[in-house]
């Protein structure tokens, strides 16, 4: 073995071990703690300069970490979609945050979800969640049809007298949304009604149609998780019966074996009497 | 086969064919981005002209479409309920969109839900959730006959001090809907409490009642599709215990075999053994 | 058979007639629509006195209705709770509506319920309904104590600060029931956190273990239907292995044949051979 | 026996005999009318000293109670975590009430909650409760990894244009619940996105992510209690098939039986017929 791979080698142990993983964890919860410490204008005004410090220590041992990942993985890294996760959170985190860009700065924050792609428990949550998705898409699919549609018209029917709700159609989506949620609902729908009388054969089949949608949504994520359960309980079951048959077997292979024998012994009878 | 039929013929293989079915889809989503700035009065004020001949071009489309089908399958046609959909929403946007119907100008986007009727697996979704409507039906007409009394005894107790809320069937009817989807209940019931003490026995009873009800009707939903998931299991179970009892009915029938082989061997014997 | 006997027992045939049921039952739907009529007072001035009368017609075919079956079914008439429902209903119909019993006359559409007593269906739909309430005794029994001992320490702790929402037990009460429907529970937190800072400790856990306690009747009402379906499932599943080791035992009753068969004929060969 | 112990047996019979509980039952219940009668100044003005007299012998009999049963029960006293739930109860209830501890004389109230201790029906709900939490664990943990980030950011980003919102974390943090729950979110997401155009690129998949985790709380409880019914049905299905397959088992086992005895016939009959 090469110098080289060997040195690669001993990276990829220290990377992967639990105390290099043990110690980046520490990290981000530290970091987390002295996020929120620069949310406070006074906590900033005594300890500014240090929690920035730590900030931008922080954020070294991360690139490190990933330069070292990069090195020890090479291509296998953006196998993993948590590793391209933890690099786009890194990204935004070494962005200029100056002029227009202003907004990540707060985004600085986004590292502590490097929680979850550092918790093998975590991890599993968000896949299960994520696992549970595809099963939803024909009905978002669906629910994203009928969004659509209805906020075309009710921009297009309501738009101009009610601007503060209808006025485009990016304003009419948020508005249908919240009727989805039915936060404030009633006040919309009784301001509308107020210039267009029938204005309830829209709001009340658009939050039948919207809740009802969502219930399956909810439905199909339970059916999923259900079905996963059943699967074990079938295994479960197909394992007691092959036990149950296990034995029966058993018990017809030794009933055949005393017929075997009986058949011997009546083929030794036989052979004795033709000998004489 | 005559010119007619094989004529036809060739139209209906045109018609089913993947290459149209995606030109109408294709065709669909983009009059949809067309319809969606149709709202946007500074893009009218461009390309305003350009938009509204497209809309003409596709709804041409679409009648031809429908013209073809009607052709080709005859009666045929409207055994299917998707075929119906599709022509009730092309007629809509074929009606005259001026004077009192000028609503329906905003009913064009409809067509956007050809969409639904296009991809299979979008018809699949929309075809379980009607589905599932049958299991609600009791639940639903229970709910209706509580929110026809409590409107009739919310319009007569506190209509005449609450006209905003209570003054017409239909208004009682809409405010009680608003209270099951526990929207902007409590102020509500606070306002009616001021001039009817014991407004409360009527505000917390209904909700509970109507709430109680939605919840069921949730559960009726769910036990449905949970049902047709059991029926697949209990097939499953059955194909296993029907596959380990074929095991056991094989070894038991090549055993009887056996014994009867057996028998007949000595019965042979005997027979050999009395004729010299 | 006496003649009396023979004249109840021609009461009761005419009672439970189909005819009879549903000239009752069309009956109710016209009351129905006359009640929402006399909710309207343009209609009321026109034909006002028409509705009162027919009121009355419907009223009177009720008690003579009531007045044969307890002629008929004597006190076997109060075994079924649905006689029960529709006597009491009657009953308040029947009682002065004037002076302070004045709200009664309201009440009058509760006779529309009788729909839910006279369909088998809908009185199906209630009586399973009524079953899933035993199995949330307990968690209602404690949110019961958890609604009564946060009332009387809201009260205690808010009640001189905000009288609108916390003055009395009871309205401390009411405004606990619509936090935990979550009907405008920030606003009443925020005002009563002007006063007292530490308010959200009292705001969030009360939100956090009612809300998980209403989840926990759901879940009991839905594990109730649940099981009862997997009662089903079992049964199935029983009278499949019963099915599946009758012909197992079958195959082994002729397999046992068999041999019983063999040792007939050693026996008799031993027979013949001990003869000669 | 010693004396000493003998008294002490004797005391825990006492203490676990059904008349002293159901006498503390009925202190519980009585003090809980007494402490909700303290909540009004007009009752308060005629009986008050009356009712604090009783809730002082109430407290003192849960004292000598307790010390009753920690004199019976030593160190298992703090075996069972019912004895300390009740201990830390009346402790509160001993605290002196004046000064900045005032607060904790509304909490003599929680006294009630002893009912749950003291009722074994109570006790089994809220043990079952308790029970589902820790499957809830990681997607609560993950709940607070994202309400954390998400309040963090608001604060940056909102919280110098909308302090009434999001001025501290704390303050964040309390909206984003608020936003959770969906209560009053869409006022909060359209003041908000007066002065931050790209406002709901932060409410709305906020809304998405935090309600879809709720949702998958609520299924990991009831996947939970569905998993114990489930571990009951196929313990029900296992005695069904070791039922039906001993059934089998004994048939074949008589017919080896018969085999066997066949077999010893026909050795013990040619072994008597070689000897002669």
């Amino acid at each position: 073995m090469p110098q080289g791979e060997r040195f690669i080698e001993r990276l990829k142990a220290f990377i992967e071990s639990d105390g290099f993983t043990r110690f980046v964890m520490v990290l981000i919860v530290a970091n987390a703690v002295t996020l929120a410490l620069e949310t406070s204008a006074s906590v900033m005004a005594v300890v500014g300069p240090v929690l920035l410090l730590f900030d931008t220590f922080v954020l070294g041992v991360f690139v490190i970490e990933l330069a070292l990942k990069l090195l020890v993985y090479r291509w296998r890294f953006f196998t993993s979609g948590w590793n391209v996760f933890d690099l786009i959170i890194v990204t935004i985190a070494l962005l200029p945050a100056s002029g227009p860009l202003s907004v990540l700065r707060a985004l600085r924050i986004l590292r502590v979800l490097r929680l979850i792609s550092l918790l093998p428990q975590m991890r599993r949550v968000v896949e299960a969640l994520l696992h549970s998705l595809p099963g939803m898409a024909s009905i978002v699919m669906l629910l994203g049809v009928v969004f659509f549609v209805s906020a075309v018209v009710a921009t297009k029917l309501f738009g101009a007298d009610h601007p503060a709700y209808f006025e485009t159609l990016g304003g009419s989506l948020f508005t249908l949304f919240a009727i989805m949620t039915l936060e404030g609902w009633a006040d919309v729908a009784r301001e509308v009604q107020a210039t267009h009388p029938y204005a309830y054969f829209f709001f009340i089949p658009f939050i039948i149609v919207s809740v009802f949608a969502v219930l399956n949504l909810f439905i199909a994520v339970l059916t999923n998780s259900m079905q996963e359960m059943q699967k074990a309980e079938l295994q479960a079951e197909e394992e007691l019966t092959a036990r149950q048959s296990g034995v029966l077997l058993a018990e017809l292979a030794s009933l055949r074996e005393e017929v075997s024998a009986l058949r011997k012994a009546i083929v030794a009878r036989s052979r004795e009497e033709t000998v004489p």
